[in-house]
């Protein structure tokens, strides 16, 4: 099974898109021999009932199903196999550049118009943020949906689901409508993924406002580092939807239209979201130093009061620690008076009640 | 009755308007049958008099009413029964996505234009800032208009009252009219809301600048926190209203489009005022940074005075305090001086004063 | 004589242009009828020396006033009358919401083309930052100008001599020019107004460098604010003066345009200035909070320095104050020695200037 | 000859463009009488070798230079007759508007189209930021440049050089190839004046972090408002020089625009750099404030480890500084020791070492 | 060899493009006769095999290798030699003006269309932010490329790899195809340019959180001028590459075009992760602040544990020191007690613990 990215270290957040051979010819497949094959899952199915849901091992497959089912979606999982890939678009006559994007990653997320089929690039939400957003592939066609994804990713899941009960709506709708559910199904984590943000971003508030520790300080520029990434990741998502929507794409029907300006609205609310948390985010580091201060302004009053009420008293003592002659009755007659000692003592705590009166007056104490 | 939103836990703020079921399918009604029934309350009037204001139970009166008078109002309050919603939907001619909008909450205020009618979901304003704001959908028709939301609100009462008054010169206009009127009564109260933010921020700044606490640096937050919140839900107001002013919208009329001039003039000073609040708000951090540098700045003048003017006068008792042997001549001498300890007293006195009146030359006392 | 609206307190210096009775139709006048009556000032003139200038009580006179000079120009003072203002709207062939405008104080500034006649709303500047910027009504129709104020405003008395000047170019102009001048002269004082922003930033950023106290604090915040109440307040201008330019109006000349593109360009030099004292401003806050910081290390040094020195000193006089046996040789012999008094006291003056030289090279001293 | 602007006192560095005589009628010259006369310097071409390069006195010798030249450049120096300024608009046919803004200093940089020529308002760069921006007009006719400015400059010098040689291209292109030529040399002493900048942020940034001292703020302050007024000078320049791009103007021939092309970029070039030093400007205030920190810290933990050190031993020695009766053996047995004020001694010294390696083992010595 | 840019002293890093000689006439070629004499290295091809690769010494060997081959790339490295520039200008067809933006270093990235070929300017990717960005100039004609720098680099190598491999897909595709391959290798460096930056951007900020010293502030202040720097550099290219993309520029195929697509998307990557990259680093100093702050925080606690402790305990200590004459019962009979000493110190020790527990409970041990 492969490695899931997210045991990646956490260092490495904001992420380097850049092509893995340096000096590679841009416009050649970059396939890692070691990763595992592509797992070819198809599910077919036509508003009179007929429904087809199982994984395929060769492409060739592919033609009859096209020709017996009216909407044919391919879910492949795994980019190690460049021939099976290769196999795959010319089947389904996908440009060559296209499949150069399929299969190196680190897109971004886009939309792209051709004349036989949409190329749609999204990225799936992690579990938590500081994760890796994995580059999914969509592709509409002429009663065919595509998908390519590096890892097994849970996402499309609920269609699924949809799909395999029989009177489901979705049947009944065609291939433009599928790409629908499936963009929304790779959008809807986002709003899980956002709660985890704000209750993080709650956390830290807390904690900086209550008992702000040097671990805060790299918490909280670990979370707006996220957010910066959040937002670099989700914003061309809203321009990529924004192209399905605003052409008169023949592939997509006004229905599926409709549809669609319902994952717009949801990518904007995402966006909105991602930018009150980062206007929330970078607010912390005050809140924090603020909070800070705050405690150093608490311990600058204990010594203060401390040290405003004891060196007096400290200098009184020494005045009568000093040597001078007993004898000249000029030396420190207090010295030998009868209730000298009760009288400074006295004295002193004196000195003290007034000093701490004062300071709460001041709001110090 | 309803719990209101208001008695929310104050933390969850910036509100994440995720679907409630996860994976649950785009488009499907996602009734809480535990919600109360709604209940349809219908205003419907001509420009000759004719008047009818009454809840009715089943959608079928409806018929009658739409055609006896010229413009028909229905107020739906509550969303707990999807049938008679969807019988609402079927006799008003509403698109299947529309009636989805109006039942499933968290929809971004929009305007969207549909072939037969307009659809506007708006937000009404809480009484308080960092409240919920309850989604209100309007959907302006051939002759009618239909009002949807959750909870009572009593945002239409002015509307209402005017509409019971004879001569009223509301009754005289159509339904686009009515919708403006609508559409009006939802902004207005952000107008109050927008006071109580504006005491808030002068109560904080003051708050801020004469007894700086701990606890004022949450509530600075959380009025920053609630504004990020507010301009999120007021944003999206304008470009709606500015949908219905912009297109040559067959349902609304000239006369209507200049009063929506109006609507869009208010939507817009309101954002402006959230805007300047924001700023403010931004500011008052470094407000109560500033303030409480000022303090510490006043306990350190304090802590040095008293230390600057005793430090030395000790050190001077100390001197005398050590216990030379008086038998040499050159080991302290004035210990034995007749007018020993007065000069030494005299001395400190007089160095106190040098030091007092340095300070005050400095202006630290 | 109406009350000034300087008078206000301070505090409400962003203000809410809420309706004044919640919950009140839009569309209706909302005058109070405690405030004084109107004042019509009709001042009419043509190219060939005919001129009048007169208060009239009767806006029946205006018909008479109209046919026989080429441009009038109707200054309104005061909204206490609501008949009055009625029967001038019905004179100049007003739309309702026009006089609505005009009357319900607090619209954002614009410039509205209606069939008949242009409507713009201008605010003039007051003397002092913070203050009342009052509403000016304008419409230029065909040969005649209108100006509604509340209250008597200096800004048109320079238009008023220069057409009162038998040579002056401006009579020989249409009601188009006119319009211009008005605009121009209502924009003006917004020039000196800045100046006194800037002499009070340059006090501020003075008071903040030198001398440092808690009130600065507020009065920058104030500044602040009155800068974000000045800001909003003139940025509209800018796109109402647009519309006048911007448009092929037929009530506006070629030469008029000429003329109002030089207004515009000012509008633009005040948005400018503002926003460049409001970035001098914002950065106030941090000017103060930096040099109280400095104030505070200067403080710190000192108690640093007096502590340094004498602290160590202290313990050595501490050392020969302890009580040990003088009987052991090992005890302290320094007490007994000749010249031990005066040797410690060498030492430590010794000490003294070995650390003042320490701390001048530091640059501490 | 006039006085500088330099001169003037550094307070007033953003200037404010108003009206020298308040209320003053716009659209009159403001002459000021007290000024010198203009002088007119005619420079005249063609690209058959004439040349000519005189002052000249009287506006009717320009008639016959206009027929005999195919190029002749006026440049105008100085502001004080209006007669001859007004003698020089009949001539070359300029708009009544054009020589005003001429005349009236202090309009925003901008190229304006009329029918018969085009009008260019630019400002001179200064030798030093925070000095006046002197404005210069231009006036691009058929055949003709007209150049106005208050002061004698040298931007054009190294024009009227290129003039002056017989060979130089300059003579064989038209008057839009002089407007280019004389705008570019009016721009390109920017950029030695942004060398200054840089110098100087470059020496603040080192004081800020080497030798922080109260008047670094200042002169970081003073850096900042230069550089805000820089770009209020700068920016309107890119939109003028777009103008002249943009529109087809017939007086701007295509290889002049390919130039002006070139220009454009320049003051692109200018305004990025303009705000990349605005940016490292506005950090320079935290940099300062932060280096104070840091300075403080330091003096901080020198006052730290003293009393650190040295309060406790005080405290021992002043414990054998009591009295207590030594005739108890319970009683400061140590004092009568052998070794005991040795011991004393060492144990103070232990305790002291043993500080220093706690301090330097936290970093702090 | 040319001297290497980058050993330039570092504190130039916002470069000023300005002219070398100031007050040079525009449109002259600025050639440093010193420089190296450029040296010509033609690589021709055609999708038949046929290959040519060789530096060529006169361009007049040019004509017979443009008859020939079907695409030829011209690489001139030096820019030493105005003649032979000219002469390479003439044979391809360069405007004067193409030439001199060509010669004249420090232009801004740019795409400029002229009717006989497409002349963009880019900039190369030093090794390490802060170096000197090379002016690189590409010249797209019928059949050639036309490629210009200063000093030898080497982003060019992977594409001449590709070209000398019989079988690469590039030599089938045109000169279009070639000037995007090129394109790419040249911003292909700044994604390792961005991993050094986000490396050093992790290490100033481990350095701030853990260690923070005088020296990280002035490494963080670096990273922001070089980040600033990086940005001004970028940003152009995206317009540069958008102009290659918008027009239906003849020279540009289809099938370059959708690769050019592909740059474009480079472009925006790179400045996308230059502005979050700007934000992090913008943040820094904040997060250095806060961390002193946090530093002389823990600093503070040290001194005011060890103050408040032994202050008091010595003002005990004090008291009996003090010589009040024991022979009243009322002065310090405690001195004369048998336990007196042993309770004293019993006495003082238990403060001490009081005092320890009391700050271990306010965390601040």
């Amino acid at each position: 099974m492969p490695k899931r990215k997210s045991d990646r270290p956490r260092r490495h957040r904001i992420r380097n898109p850049r092509r893995i051979v340096p000096g590679a010819a841009p416009g050649t497949l970059r396939i890692d021999e070691n990763a595992p094959p592509p797992r070819l899952r198809v599910t077919a199915y036509d508003d009179r009932g007929a429904f087809f849901d199982q994984e395929i091992s060769r492409v060739e497959e592919l033609v009859a199903l096209r020709e017996k089912y009216a909407t044919v979606w391919i879910d492949v999982i795994g980019l190690g196999d460049a021939a099976l890939l290769q196999a795959l678009a010319a089947e389904l006559g996908l440009h060559k550049l296209t499949l150069e994007d399929v299969v190196n990653l680190g897109q971004r997320p886009k939309a792209e118009v051709y004349p036989d089929y949409i190329y749609v690039v999204a990225r799936a939400a992690p579990d938590r943020p500081g994760e890796h957003f994995e580059q999914i592939s969509l592709v509409l066609g002429e009663g065919w949906v595509l998908t390519v994804q590096e890892h097994p990713q849970n996402p499309f899941d609920p269609v699924r689901r949809r799909l395999a009960e029989k009177e489901s709506p979705i049947r009944s709708r065609g291939a433009d409508y599928l790409l629908y559910a499936l963009l929304d199904s790779i959008l809807d984590p986002y709003f899980p993924l956002l709660d985890v943000v704000r209750d993080r971003l709650q956390g830290l508030e807390d904690e900086s406002l209550e008992r702000p520790e040097q671990a805060t300080l790299g918490h909280i520029r670990s979370l707006r580092t996220d957010l910066l990434e959040l937002r670099r990741v989700v914003a061309p998502h809203r321009e990529a939807v924004h192209t399905l929507l605003r052409g008169e794409l023949p592939r997509i029907g006004d229905q599926a239209r409709l549809y669609l300006a319902d994952t717009y609205d949801h990518v904007v609310q995402i966006l909105e979201l991602v930018e009150a948390y980062r206007e929330l985010g970078s607010d912390l580091m005050n809140v924090y130093l603020t909070s800070v201060s705050n405690k150093m302004n608490e311990v600058m009053k204990v010594l203060t009061i401390i040290a405003t009420i004891f060196i007096p008293l400290s200098f009184v003592a020494g005045i009568y620690g000093m040597n001078f002659d007993t004898g000249s009755p000029w030396n420190m007659p207090e010295l030998s008076w009868r209730f000298g000692y009760p009288a400074v003592l006295g004295g002193m705590a004196a000195a003290l009640i007034g000093l701490v009166l004062y300071f709460r007056r001041k709001g110090w104490l």
